[in-house]
């Protein structure tokens, strides 16, 4: 049986192969790629995607599944790596064979096309080009969750694609239990004097930018030996395997946000990929274990580690240096609450910590509602500005900054949107975790010091790649699953502090 | 027979596509890859071989071609394209089927430890670190020669990889019929006072340099929508697809030379790969024909064209413009004259145009030697100078200035050099062809229009892909085989005008 372990591991090194080869593909399009080069990407990217379904999908990875899971189950302690292994290729293996090969081929196509109409319908905010795209998506949706029947709801499937075993029902519960805790902190914010945040908005140019993006990103551990920054459009970060993890920025010259949370977001990302242990690679349990826990990882260092005053009282004087025009006569308490102003806005992208998460709620909604069919396509506009201005009081004055905002449902990522939200959760679970190990982490961040909190990151989700599910890691680390209760106190209690709630 | 012919058509599609993105991976390592990727890349890029590998061998292509073959043979064409795509993918098989596995993954590994070696060597000065290197390649190239028995000449076998069906015999007559009257010109040159190129060696900032750059790849016609030009150590150019060519550069600030004719020596490469039709994409006829034809265009925009006084004529006053401090004050004709200083000198890249053929002769002579086993290869660093001393009247003080100069070998790469001085015989037969159809071409340079002489390239050379063998494209062109006469009589000209012969 080992040596069907073996031959399971060869298999999965190789298709491990194909992914850092095509996940270099999707880096190079983003970042240097020559407009001309599209359509030969495409096809390429296409090639790549076709041998690792064949290998993932073969008889022969069929069969060894087929004895190597009852054994596994039988003889290996479910602890061990090699059980992690057969499990995490069955569960890939399950997932990728129910797939006819049809619709796979339907997905890239709708995919390309979606893409373009949606690109167009937001530019020209014309919701109608977009619509019937949509429509294709829901019913592609529909039915792919039939391919994996039976399910206790619907939509369990489209999240379990990103979230392993993660349930609506968990999720509903998590959100209907934050919701009015933010509500209510939202409200009571709304009443306070608008923060000023215009020294946000002053001059700050882009060689300087980039150097404290450099010098933060090695403070807080990222190796540029072994990844680098690059600037795109849309900022995101990719792992191209062991020691290979990269990151990228956009930078706007009026406006410090952008770059600056930006690269604090995607080096937690590469952070949490260039710290699984390189004995991983090439095999089931490489890579982050889910999106959720990924973004839990970007948001902490963007937001609890970045947008906090101890973080402040460390770098503030540094950049009072570097752009002494801009902040030179701004106290650090100005600039700490112009970072933490809170204010129901249009777009999720550039929303705030407190009012982040009903962006999600809303997203989350209208994908189930159309899935359970209680939602039509055609109505979605109406909705989504009806929610807005329930949830956040305010009415987007078109689609493009409304329905049409996110490029995800183009793609056909329906269950995605949540979590972005799990990830904040998740984050400020970690954080109470963290404190307790080492109640001396915010002198630790006031003093730049930040080895502490990465040894302890790494020491509990780093090096386990995707050994553990999402829910299963939570649970090891802090004794319970997924749940509200740790960021709506961070929210209450940072949120409370800054507007004298 | 077309249902087959659409199959083998689909099998090279599929290895096109990898090939691309192998393309990529070794495009991004010399570029952007951070150093701890490295071991994953050619972990990474050794599946991609072994992927083409395996399709470029598979028993379906051996049936296919059986088939083919004959069929293409008795009904096809001998000039169309499915008669040559056959053909090449023939070429292709056999060439692949007699490689048994084992020396595939020798090869792979003395690449990398020979390469690793080689680097010790030359910096250190070490001829005895790279001695064993150098012993087992010259085995394993014997070995080769073996497996493709019978052949005219042992090293016929290594030059085939490079230039298909060329003959050891034909470049050895070539070479001895060009050298004397070479050695003829550099000995009369020698005589005269020394060129002084001081103004080369100016200060010239890079971002100018740059500019610069761009500018003349434009007008040459190199399309920076369907290609890129990014920084290395040492210059290339690399063909990612259909669309996507990109060239590379090296700047040095005190020296005009490596990156101005670096960057038109690339551009001629990327012009050829540009211009090939995107019908040939994705088949056997993709891509330049060989390694001669290949330098033929790299050194026609860098020489022909570029150190051209048509070519100064038109640029000098912009070059003065850009850089008033280094040349604001020279004249044309000294400037002319420094570019095109002839002057024995030690390292090949950095040769002049009439003394670099000599390089090449040299190396050719130690591989024939090495492989027909009159030489040793402990006796190179000897060989190497006394010939040195023979041809160009110098001697290297130290091996890593002589014998460990090039990264060739470290590779295993033997029969490669000839192409180079090949492609500069081909320039000129080339040259001539062109001036009988376009009488003013200089004038045409004069003006900075290159539009008529790429047109001409693209309908005699880089249309046709690799249809055709070099030889047989050269015959077509200029109606006779690659030979030496024109690109004597062009150095005669040139540098007789020059040094007053």
């Amino acid at each position: 049986m080992k040596e069907k372990l073996e031959r399971l591991n060869a298999i999965i090194a190789e298709i491990s192969d194909i992914g850092d080869a095509t996940a270099l593909l999707g880096w190079d399009q983003e970042t240097y790629m020559p407009p001309g080069g599209a359509e030969t990407r495409g096809q390429v990217s296409a090639t790549l995607g076709r041998l690792i379904h064949e290998r993932a999908t073969s008889e022969e990875m069929g069969k060894l599944l087929e004895e190597l899971v009852p054994w596994a189950e039988s003889e290996l302690d479910k602890d061990s790596d090699d059980y992690r292994i057969i499990k995490n290729s069955k569960r890939g293996y399950d997932q990728q064979m129910k797939f006819p090969a049809a619709m796979i081929e339907e997905r890239a196509k709708l995919q390309a096309t979606g893409n373009m109409a949606w690109r167009e319908a937001r530019q020209n905010n014309d919701w109608k080009k977009f619509e019937p795209i949509m429509d294709q998506w829901v019913d592609f949706n529909k039915r792919t969750a039939e391919l994996f029947k039976p399910y206790d709801h619907v939509y369990d499937v489209l999240l379990d694609f990103f979230e392993p075993n993660m349930k609506t029902a968990d999720v509903k519960a998590i959100f209907n239990a934050i919701r009015p805790k933010q509500v209510e902190l939202i409200d009571a914010i709304s009443k306070k004097p608008e923060v000023d945040d215009s020294v946000l908005h002053r001059a700050y140019d882009r060689a300087t930018q980039l150097k404290m993006g450099e010098e933060i990103a090695s403070a807080f551990g990222f190796d540029f030996n072994r990844g680098r920054q690059d600037e795109v459009h849309h900022p995101f970060a990719s792992n191209l395997g062991y020691g290979d993890q990269r990151i990228t920025y956009r930078v706007d010259e009026n406006f410090l946000n952008p770059y600056i949370f930006g690269t604090m977001h995607e080096t937690g990302h590469g952070l949490y990929e260039q710290n699984v242990p390189k004995e991983k690679h090439r095999t089931a349990l490489y890579g982050g274990t889910s999106l959720a826990i990924h973004e839990s990882q970007s948001r902490l260092w963007e937001n609890l580690v970045g947008r906090s005053r101890a973080f402040w009282e460390w770098y503030y004087p540094t950049l009072q240096k570097y752009f002494p025009g801009a902040v030179g006569d701004v106290p650090l308490d100005t600039f700490y609450r112009a970072i933490n102003k809170v204010k129901p806005s249009l777009i999720r992208v550039e929303a705030d910590e407190a009012t982040y998460n009903m962006h999600i709620m809303l997203r989350m909604e209208i994908e189930i509602g159309l899935l359970e069919g209680s939602m039509a396509v055609k109505d979605l506009p109406e909705i989504w500005n009806t929610n807005m201005q329930e949830y956040l009081g305010i009415t987007p004055p078109n689609d493009s900054e409304g329905v049409l905002q996110d490029v995800h449902w183009s793609f056909g990522l329906y269950g995605y949107f949540s979590t972005y939200a799990l990830g904040n959760l998740v984050s400020a679970q970690l954080w109470e975790k963290i404190k307790e190990a080492q109640p001396n982490l915010e002198d630790q961040i006031r003093k730049g010091e930040f080895k502490n909190l990465l040894d302890w990151l790494r020491e509990n989700i780093h090096q386990h790649g995707s050994k553990y599910e999402p829910q299963e890691l939570v649970q090891r680390i802090t004794g319970s699953k997924i749940n509200g209760d740790a960021y709506v106190k961070y929210l209450q209690t940072k949120y409370g502090e800054i507007y004298g709630l």
